[in-house]
């Protein structure tokens, strides 16, 4: 085991935790953090700190860190700013091996708190200590089961680890991930980084045997040199995604009162990302799809795309996209013209994208995705249309048509077969997505939606795949998938 | 009344109905076209035209249009290819006024169909008819409760009214708009245009007095100067708003296959509808929302954003984003900030965004959002983080805090006051704009999503308002309220 998973160890796989600051009043941080960590079902003995409490959920409370019988590993903090520093003292002397400061009021503030964030930065290293934040939301690990973050959120375990400067960017993700079904691996909200900045975590992610895409919103770094080189390690094993805050002016004057950072020149931050082999997204749900991309999908071999579609204009929207994207839609070949010529009726287009046109059966559909991701002539497919039943129950359930026995008749007998079709479709997808090592990015408007009975996007979900809201979400990830994939061949060949 | 309103009636507001092509076999698309305009209680006299069928949802069937006894405003085709142009006939002798061809198989799958398209042109325009299609889906109109269209949607009344020369497309939007409640004056797939031109319809929308907006998806058009004429008609009266598909070269063969049209120059095409004063949006999702938003939002009198947020993060990004828009995000005048600091704890921002950072309360956001919309300096604002009450019962409901009956008791008395604040902030929003006059978009992840539960969306939805996804969509909406209130503010100028 490498040192920089040593070191991180008590901040990720903590044996015990102190929550200095826990409050039994619900308006509190020191509430939500220690419920949290509660809720999360973290498994070793937990220890809230506060001189004035005995008992908080049941937990002993003790008066100060030095005073709990165990070692502690990992401190969260969150008292007020005059108390951080003594507190980081006690635990120094305790011997915690991280610390996560919560509170804010830091660097963030004005120069007289930077020199406060300064000092408070020379006792944590005084002591060797890793610490998250100030300002921070705190710090998630589901396979340590250490939800230790002020947000009230608990996703499932997973391959995304996200490092964020901002809390509720981080948040936002998290929420988009629980809405989706799609998991995390860890979270810290890095906050004003006076100790332990973001590519520290990066590099530690890099190496993380459960991490396999790391997500990261940045809105400044404070040695670019450093952040930039631990990007070229990490890079070549795996995808990074970065979205920059502060890209405009004005948006460079919010971060300083934000995170205390300065943004700098984004021109110049994105140029060297991308040249160290970053993922660039612009917007938070970019770094949402493409993260939940690379976690699922397989890597393409060059960026041929062909499309499959079940409506014209959809088929016309998503070449767009895709050329937009820089990747290539090439003709169909000649050989699957005729293949398809064979059951799909004369008005279908003849060309990439596949357009069925009128035979939209589900037969159809399956035996052209197949035709079409075996070809040479492709890297992956961007299918528009997937998922029927959710529609199917919307038809039943709003027609005239059906008397209110007959409509709970119509319900009983093709619901379960609609169902089974999806089920069947998108399983086939699964497959042939480990068949041919190629990616296939479904799209749809009524199988996107996360709802209780929508059975495609939950078969697809079991892997951790989506379905994209619209054409352009998918050609977008695709993108991403294409050119992180043109870096690695690049790299290896080197 | 003028011309066009005159000859477009018998399209949007027919007194009679027939269905040539109508079918009692689920399969069909003639079952489906007929079903829906039941479905969607069509008001006068429909007459299903089948030479096999008795009877159709207890409708007597008629073997020819001719055998109709009364007259027929709008004929809707639904039969083979072949028998499309023998049926137009039989419409113009019979004196339909409108016809809509559904069927596919004529310019888009090659020149001697193409030859049939014309034929079929010189055939309706004998008549002096307006005919929509070949190769469409058909017809709405909310309050000429005409629901003559394939897809399976009967979205409430309202004032966007759509022309696509994408059936799916357009499906999309109007599916986008039950989903959030967003309703539609009009919409019509226009298909393969062989007669009645995308122009056409726009010019009556100009006119129509149910229309506040127009949305379009267009393909190609056969004469761009009618076309720009036209758009420098409507354009001074009312926002048009344009999706281009086929802007790359391999969408524009795309476009060929799917309505026969020739994609052209994109570049040219939007460069001249820019000029004519369009909106235009580069995706399905721009398209919904950009409408949405000039369907319930005032124009603002400049381009000045003031941002309000509860998350810095969300605050950076939704300032990069009105940026990028060309939209300005002032600083904030001092008396605001003087304002201000009686009520937010000290860590507020102090600057545009303005950040309430650990001041979390309704009053303190209400308060904000009323300083910095009533402020000479900004000419709307961009509100992130609205409705907490979904938020809050997920809270309640996943805490191991409260046991089942506290969790009941908790739920009782704390979500009608979090509902009551949601209600109360949303409607303090809607006030907000009338009295001053200025738009207000608000985004959030929590209260974006349309759930049942979901107050804050409900209470401004009431209004036809969106509460947007993410800082992005807010920031993009404003950017066009923006720039199409510059161009009007030029053509008034002239």
């Amino acid at each position: 085991v490498s040192d920089v998973i040593e070191r991180f160890r008590p901040l990720f796989y903590p044996e015990s935790i102190a929550v200095i600051g826990a409050s039994a009043s619900p308006q509190k941080w020191g509430f939500g953090i220690l419920h949290n960590l509660v809720q999360g079902n973290f498994s070793g003995p937990l220890y809230p700190i506060n001189p004035r409490e005995k008992e908080i959920f049941g937990l002993q409370v003790y008066p100060s860190i030095e005073e709990v019988p165990g070692g502690v590993d990992l401190a969260m903090i969150v008292v007020p700013p005059e108390k951080v520093i003594p507190a980081v003292r006690s635990c120094g002397r305790k011997g915690v091996k991280a610390v996560v400061i919560i509170t804010a009021g830091f660097g963030e503030v004005g120069p007289e708190e930077m020199d406060l964030q300064k000092e408070l930065a020379r006792e944590v290293n005084r002591f060797g200590m890793i610490a998250i934040g100030p300002n921070c939301q705190g710090v998630m690990s589901t396979r340590g089961k250490v939800f230790g973050q002020y947000i009230w959120i608990f996703p499932r375990s997973g391959s995304i680890s996200i490092v964020s400067q901002s809390g509720n960017v981080g948040g936002s993700l998290i929420g988009k991930g629980l809405t989706y079904d799609i998991g995390f691996s860890k979270f810290v909200s890095s906050g004003n980084e006076a100790v332990t900045k973001c590519w520290d975590l990066m590099e530690y992610y890099g190496e993380d045997e459960d991490t396999s895409v790391i997500a990261a919103y940045i809105e400044g770094v404070s040695n670019g040199r450093a952040f930039i080189e631990t990007l070229r390690k990490v890079t070549p094993k795996k995808p990074v995604v970065i979205l920059k805050g502060g890209v405009t002016e004005a948006g460079g004057r919010a971060c300083t009162s934000h995170t205390g950072v300065l943004a700098g020149e984004s021109s110049v931050f994105n140029a060297a990302c991308e040249q160290a082999g970053a993922v660039l997204v612009d917007s938070l749900e970019d770094l949402f799809y493409a993260a939940a991309t690379f976690a699922s999908q397989p890597l393409p071999r060059g960026n041929r795309v062909g499309i499959v579609t079940w409506g014209g204009g959809w088929g016309v929207l998503g070449t767009d996209a895709c050329v937009r994207e820089g990747l290539v839609v090439p003709a169909l070949p000649q050989e699957l013209i005729e293949s398809m010529n064979k059951y799909l009726a004369s008005r279908w287009s003849h060309n990439n994208p596949v357009d069925l046109a009128s035979t939209q059966t589900r037969e159809a559909l399956t035996r052209t995705l197949e035709l079409v991701i075996r070809s040479d002539a492709f890297d992956g497919v961007v299918q528009l249309g997937m998922g029927v039943s959710v529609f199917f129950k919307h038809m039943v359930d709003n027609s005239f048509y059906f008397s209110a026995p007959d409509r709970k008749q119509v319900r009983d007998m093709m619901v379960p077969i609609a169902e089974e079709m999806d089920r069947n479709l998108c399983e086939r997808v699964l497959g042939l997505i480990r068949e041919t090592g190629k990616p296939i990015l479904g799209a749809s408007d009524t199988a996107a939606m996360p709802t209780e009975d929508n059975i495609a996007l939950k078969t697809l979900s079991r892997e951790g795949k989506l379905i994209y809201p619209t054409p352009y979400h998918a050609a977008r990830a695709m993108g991403h998938l294409a050119r992180y994939a043109a870096f690695r061949k690049k790299i290896n060949a080197i």
